[in-house]
């Protein structure tokens, strides 16, 4: 299983699946989840590559396509994918010389989903 | 103007009010305003804050209803609140003894927009 599968299962079953965190309390275990891939996009030139990934030509891209964008090293920017596909939030393949990168779209909808400011109208109690 | 006023100024103009990473490229000032705000999220103690915070009775919390949840003194949890605040996440208002938070649904709902994973389909060029 690889590390992004299991950060869909981890996530899963943490947050049962996109439960929004305003609607009832996160439990210790799912906030420490939240917050491994919050904290994963907590970073500018981590939030970069994810979009650049996502938004490159076919959804997906290699270092070689990422570097230009950047005033920073490969192996600089090899770090922060390797931060970004440790959360989960991307996943890569290798296809001769290099490693292809795309965004995993259900991680960030669960994320989305986690997010949403759920404002479902509360039932009064009306006593009569 | 506060600084959750402030805040959401900012994320307007930076992300313009909600484009999708994963539709084109942040820009390097999109991605710094909105890291701080995910850097505020990666803490699984935040995370918790925020939850119970929103889903207090009323929508609002002060201080004294939320460090019974954790073993954490209640300067800690200040902190954290503060960290909350500060990324516009939250707003505070004090009445008598209390700072009573709220969480910003403004907010919530465009870091929530920023990550879903658009998947609207893209139209193909025909070449006759």
């Amino acid at each position: 299983m690889s590390n992004q599968e299991r950060l869909l299962v981890n996530l899963a079953e943490v947050v049962g699946c996109c439960e929004p965190l305003v609607r009832e309390p996160l439990s210790a275990a799912q906030s420490v989840e939240l917050a491994r891939v919050f904290k994963a996009l907590g970073d500018p030139v981590r939030l970069r590559l994810l979009s650049l990934i996502a938004s490159h030509e076919g959804g997906e891209a290699c270092v070689c396509d990422l570097t230009g964008a950047f005033e920073l090293s490969g192996p600089t920017i090899s770090h922060h994918l390797k931060v970004l596909r440790e959360a989960g939030l991307i996943t890569g393949e290798r296809r001769g010389t290099w490693v292809y990168y795309r965004v995993a779209p259900q991680v960030l909808q669960q994320l989305s989903d986690v997010l949403i400011p759920a404002s479902a109208p509360v039932a009064e109690e009306t006593s009569v």
